[in-house]
C-alpha cells in the first residue's frame, strides 16, 4: 500500500475537495503521530527512570488520542460546512503536538524514543498548521 | 457498576483534584454523548431518507471522535499542568455538540433518535463548560 | 440524559434489533470500562509505587482499546450480516476485560481505583457474554 | 517523518522485541487501513447511489475502529505477557479486514475509492497475520 494509492483514493472522493493534498497529508502525519506517542509511551513505562517520565507519558497519551480523533475527523473535512469547529479541532491537535514535543525534547539526549516522537509531534503540528492555511484559502 | 462506584474512583486517585465532580460528569458525558452520536449514525443510515441525513450522519462521525477524545483526555485531567491544550480540547467538543445538536434538530421531530441525540450533545456541551468553569476556579 | 432516554433510542433504529436490550448494556458497559481503565491507569501513574504497576497500566490501557472499539462496533449490531467479526470483537473484549480484572485484583487491597476497575472489567465481560448469547438466541 | 525514524524508535524501546519488524509493520498498516477505511466511508456518502452502499459504509466504520484498537494494542505488545488477549485481537482485526475488503469488492469496479480500501484491508489482515506468526515464533 503506497502513499500514491491513498493519494489517488482522496482524488477518488465525489466531493473534489480543493485542498486534497493537503488533507491527506494532514491525516498521514496524525496517524504516525498516533503510533509514535503510543509507543513513545510504551517505552517510557519499560525504561527503569520511568518515575522521570510520567509526565511524559500523559502527555504522549493526550497527544495520541487529540491525533486519532484529528485525523478520523480531517477524512471527512471534504465539505465546506462545519468550518468552525473542523478548525478548533485542527487548532486543539497542534497544542498536544507541542506540548508533548516541548516535553519529549527535554528526554530526547537520553531517549531515542522520545528524540523521534518529538520529530513525529512537530511534523504533525506543521501539517495540522498546512491544513488550516489550506481551508482558509480561497477555492 | 453504578455511578456511585465510579465517583469513588475519582476520589482514590493519588492526585485528589479540586474538580473531581465536574471531571467525573464531563468524561461521563462525553462517553453518553459518543454512544448517542454513534446510534443516531448508525438509525439514519438505516432511514429510507438516508439521502437527506447525510450531513447529519457525518456530524454525528465527527462529534463521536471528538467525545471519545475529550473523555480519555479528560481521565487524565488530574495534574494542573498542560491546562492550555486541555481547555482547547473542551472548547473543541463543545463546537462539534453544538454543530450536532443544531443538525440533529432539523430532523427531531421525524426521528426519536435525532432527538435523543440532540440532547446528548446538549448535555455534554454543557458539562464540559462545566468542566471549563471548574478549571478556572482558583483550588 | 437519563438510561431511559438511551434505550428509546435504541427503539428507534429502523431496524428494530430483537437484541436492543442487550446490545444497550453492552455499549453502556462498555464505554463505563473504558473510563474506569483510563482512570485507573492514571491514578496508577501517580502512585508511588508506580514501578510495580507499570503491568496494570498496560492492561488498563489495552482494555480501554479494547473496550472503545466493542462499544462503537456494538451500536452498528443492528443487521445480521457480518456476525462472525462482531462476535470476534465481543470475545477478544471479554479476554482483555478478563486480563484486566485479574491483574487489578492484585492491587485491589491497596489502591480503590483497582477495585473499582476490577469490578467495571468483570461486568463489561459479563455484558459481552449476553450479548454474544442474545446474537446466538433464534430471533 | 520517515519510515526509517520509525523503526528506529521500535528498536529504542527497553524490552528489544524479537518481533520488533513484524511489530512496526502490523501498526503502520492498521493505521493505513483505518485512513482508507474512514475516507471510503465519507467518499461513499457523497455517491448518489448512496443507498446502495451502506452495508460498505458499516463495515467501513466498524474495520476503522477495529484497526484504530488493534495498531494502539500492538505498540504495546512488547512484553510477553497477555499473549491470549493480543492473539484474539490481531484475529478479529483480520476477520473485519477481510469482510470489508470483500464488501468493497463488489464496488471496486465502480468506485476506486472502494478499490483501494480494498486493497488496503488486505495489506493489513496479511500484517496482522505476519505480527501473529512472529509472536509465535520460538524467541
Amino acid at each position: 500500500m503506497t502513499a500514491a494509492a491513498m493519494r489517488t483514493m482522496y482524488k477518488s472522493h465525489p466531493d473534489h475537495p480543493p485542498y486534497g493534498e493537503a488533507m491527506s497529508r494532514c491525516v498521514d502525519t496524525c496517524f504516525t503521530c498516533l503510533e509514535a506517542c503510543s509507543t513513545c509511551a510504551d517505552a517510557c513505562l519499560s525504561e527503569r527512570s520511568v518515575a522521570t517520565l510520567i509526565n511524559c507519558i500523559r502527555l504522549n497519551l493526550d497527544c495520541a488520542d487529540a491525533c486519532a480523533a484529528t485525523g478520523r475527523i480531517v477524512t471527512r473535512a471534504n465539505k465546506a460546512g462545519n468550518r468552525q469547529p473542523l478548525e478548533a479541532q485542527l487548532t486543539t491537535c497542534i497544542a498536544f503536538c507541542r506540548a508533548c514535543a516541548r516535553e519529549c525534547a527535554n528526554h530526547a539526549d537520553m531517549h531515542k524514543h522520545c528524540r523521534v516522537c518529538m520529530e513525529a509531534c512537530n511534523a504533525c503540528a506543521a501539517a495540522c498548521e498546512a491544513m488550516l492555511n489550506a481551508l482558509r484559502m480561497p477555492a
